[in-house]
């Protein structure tokens, strides 16, 4: 008879002392036409430092959101870690948590997915550190942290950085999360537009029906194989690559300032898109992004930044 | 007021003795996910030499089909070089052809975009023969011989040759049809499976649905994103690259040999695709197509040829 006391026991346990530091990404994902499978990193940072000690869970929070988010085991950081221990067969008594959050949440940016990898890469560097195993490798990374937080397009570009392509493969007891990276064209520059609103994923996502219009099915099929063409060798097709039908228009009487930014920034010929569920807006461009376009958004109240398509998660452990 | 006759003969006359030779390939369409946006060029060439006369149309006939099609000004030839020379304002007496096809008709593997391709791309020749104006570049091409025909990812790979994407801008007066070349990965072999029976592709359209369960589109959109990147750069992803929800499913009942061979062959990993509407099968494989592969084709009947992946449409015009 197997006794589940026993079973625990056989964990590893991770010893006192071990410490990592992680540093991830910011993703947008649902990229034009790419809905639930085109993401990008982008080079807005949380970083995270974790120290194993013998019991409980500390955590210090500077930065974003410090003040909403739980300070123990519920924390989502120090959830990721102890799942990503777990999926080694180990465990640590207690963790130390310093988190440094620089991605705002809830704003379309993948900040959930972000503290998901954020955990798994240190859990991933703490086995490696406890020499337990080696670190995880891309596709485990991918997998563990798309099966933790849901959404793989997010995931993958934290995990992997630059631009992705997620798919699913669904199996009977297991969804398989697969991901390939894109080298982003050189000339490619991303400017986010993030207002001081938030947005919940679950409702906005209750707004898509069950099914579509086959024409706009096929209309996004073919700008979805475009967006990977313009991504990686072809930014003047970048306008038509972000065209959509089958998420943004569903959605936009829940959010209409977005709608009515990407709207008019898409008049001007930017390619702009609702960044994840919103409400950021992102726009890829060859070039920066006109004077005129960023008052535009700043006069409707959100806030334009240029950053980095930026690499993917980095795990630092003291030498 | 305006006079039909007088505009007809405003049109600049080709002069008698010119001549032009072009060589196009055959096409697959539709590739995997990529309904109606994603095409190949494949190595099987139909060649046209034309020669402008004074009147009449003489149409001569070796190879494919060559007891079935019009040898007169209805030749789908010879009506996409008047169409050619009337989108320049130029008009030819009369025309002399000679085709020699090798192209399969009504199998799938583009014949009708090639035919159009050549015959707009002969007009190109005559247009620049007899100093009208310029050839017609890549996308006057891809727009003229799109219109003429209607199925783009054909003409487009038949234009531009390697593998194509192709997508339309819906306008009030006029569809745009645009195309991208992808650089195929040097890797890539192509295998046609081609059977003896012929297809209708206005009938296997009728057998679409309007709409599609969303889950489905999501699919397809995933998979077309990922059918670039195994396109150009990873081979290894071609199998789930290739896979499809929008169209071969509801056609499977018209054509259950080729549905059937599909299946046969992508449960042993082929990246098995029906090409176009069918009855032919494409394999895209990073090598040879196994033996067994093979003879499981041929005793279904089909008949499996490795071609390779094409150039474009190539006009020579005697020096």
């Amino acid at each position: 008879m197997t006794d589940e006391t026993a079973v625990s026991d056989a964990r590893v346990l991770i010893p006192e002392g071990i410490s990592v530091r992680v540093r991830v990404p910011a993703s947008s994902a649902n990229l034009g036409p790419g809905f639930d499978c085109l993401g990008v990193a982008l080079g807005i940072y949380d970083e995270l430092i974790v120290e194993t000690t013998a019991s409980g869970v500390e955590v210090e929070v500077i930065g974003e959101a410090a003040l909403e988010v739980p300070r123990d085991a519920s924390h989502l950081v120090a959830r990721a870690i102890f799942r990503g221990l777990d999926a080694a067969g180990a465990v640590a008594g207690g963790l130390k948590l310093r988190c440094v959050n620089a991605i705002p949440h809830s704003r379309g940016l993948g900040s959930s997915a972000a503290a998901a990898v954020s955990g798994l890469a240190a859990a991933s560097g703490l086995l490696e550190g406890a020499g337990v195993r080696d670190a995880f490798d891309a596709d485990e990374m991918v997998q563990l942290s798309s099966e933790f937080e849901g959404h793989p397009d997010n995931a993958a570009a934290s995990v992997l950085g630059s631009a992705v392509v997620t798919w699913i493969e669904h199996g009977a007891h297991q969804n398989r999360y697969r991901a390939r990276r894109l080298v982003v064209h050189p000339d490619i520059t991303a400017t986010v537009f993030v207002p001081d609103t938030e947005s919940s994923t679950s409702v906005t996502r209750g707004l898509l029906p069950e099914s579509v219009p086959r024409r706009d099915a096929v209309f996004n099929v073919s700008r979805a194989a475009l967006a990977v063409v313009a991504l990686t060798s072809d930014p003047t097709a970048l306008f038509a690559a972000t065209e959509d039908r089958l998420h943004q228009d569903y959605r936009a009487d829940a959010m209409a300032p977005t709608a009515g930014l990407v709207a008019q920034l898409r008049a001007r010929g930017l390619a702009a898109t609702v960044s994840g569920a919103g409400p950021t807006v992102l726009v890829l461009s060859a070039g920066p992004v006109p004077a005129d376009a960023r008052d535009i958004a700043l006069a409707s109240g959100y806030v334009p930044s240029t950053v980095a398509i930026a690499g993917g998660v980095e795990i630092t452990r003291p030498s």
